[in-house]
């Protein structure tokens, strides 16, 4: 009995583990995203940073855009279209004030980032030969307990990149 | 003749090269800022990204947080207060409507990083015994040529971060 009580704590231990590093770390037992096949890339969260926004609306997100490290040369030296190789992280957080914030400026001006939304997290992946028929690019979307989205959404991605062909399919540019 | 017309060329192009990086990696020539006596970190364009925000009103612009790896670990491991050696910067780009986007996307939604505004970049510098007198924090701002402010200016900082004494004076926090 004391071996199993113990057994059972150390699986919802370790659960809790995923459920919080899954989305940030990736791991073995992730689930690739369907149609590109594409799997949490491992240590996104430390990737360096390509540029910022905010998608009002529906979305009314802030987010943050990083690359791998043949990203982001690949934006710093203007080299279009990107090498194989490339990947670009899209992360995204809930728009919310900050009332801290606001307090101290005396004005209502701060908005920050709040909890991961539903979509946390996309992902572009560069393989010319692998993803020819998509403009050399594979896409993936993940939500925030790192489950990819289905078939449906995953079509949606590349039409709705094309008008961005003259840029290599990639919209975020780089923030000076 | 020719090798003067030479010369001028590689000092054009070589102060051309030192304006486009100077404010993106530092250099030695780097002017320290008043008060705390801080130069740009070389390198700070590629530290992790800490958090992003936007600030309306007056400033309006997207800003982006990075931390050197003492900062991001302390953030991570929730650790407070910062050790020695964490250094934090502040980006910060115009917040400027993307007319591609919208035109995408087919509504008036996305804003993203723009140019660089005046004041472009902030550093916070733990160093509990040299900044003893403001809360272990020395604090610099500097212009998008990479300009120092004035010493007026950085006598303003601490005071605005005492009211965040609680989590050592630093109100960005970690976005998961």
């Amino acid at each position: 009995m004391r071996k199993m009580t113990f057994l059972l704590v150390a699986a919802v231990a370790t659960a809790g583990v995923v459920a919080f590093t899954a989305p940030t770390t990736g791991s073995a037992e992730q689930e690739a995203a369907p149609v590109y096949r594409i799997k949490i890339f491992p240590g996104y969260r430390d990737w360096k940073l390509i540029s910022v926004a905010h998608e009002a609306g529906n979305l009314n997100d802030l987010r943050a855009v990083l690359g791998n490290d043949i990203a982001v040369k690949a934006y710093r030296e203007g080299k279009l279209p990107f090498p194989d190789g490339a990947v670009i992280a899209r992360l995204s957080w809930e728009y919310v004030p900050s009332e801290e914030n606001n307090k101290v400026f005396g004005r209502e001006q701060s908005f920050v980032a709040g909890p991961q939304p539903e979509w946390y997290l996309q992902f572009m992946v560069k393989d010319s030969r692998k993803y020819a028929a998509s403009g050399g690019w594979g896409y993936a979307q993940f939500d925030k307990n790192g489950k990819p989205a289905n078939e449906a959404k995953h079509n949606t991605c590349f039409p709705c990149h094309v008008p961005i062909k003259d840029r290599d399919y990639v919209f975020t540019q780089y923030a000076p």
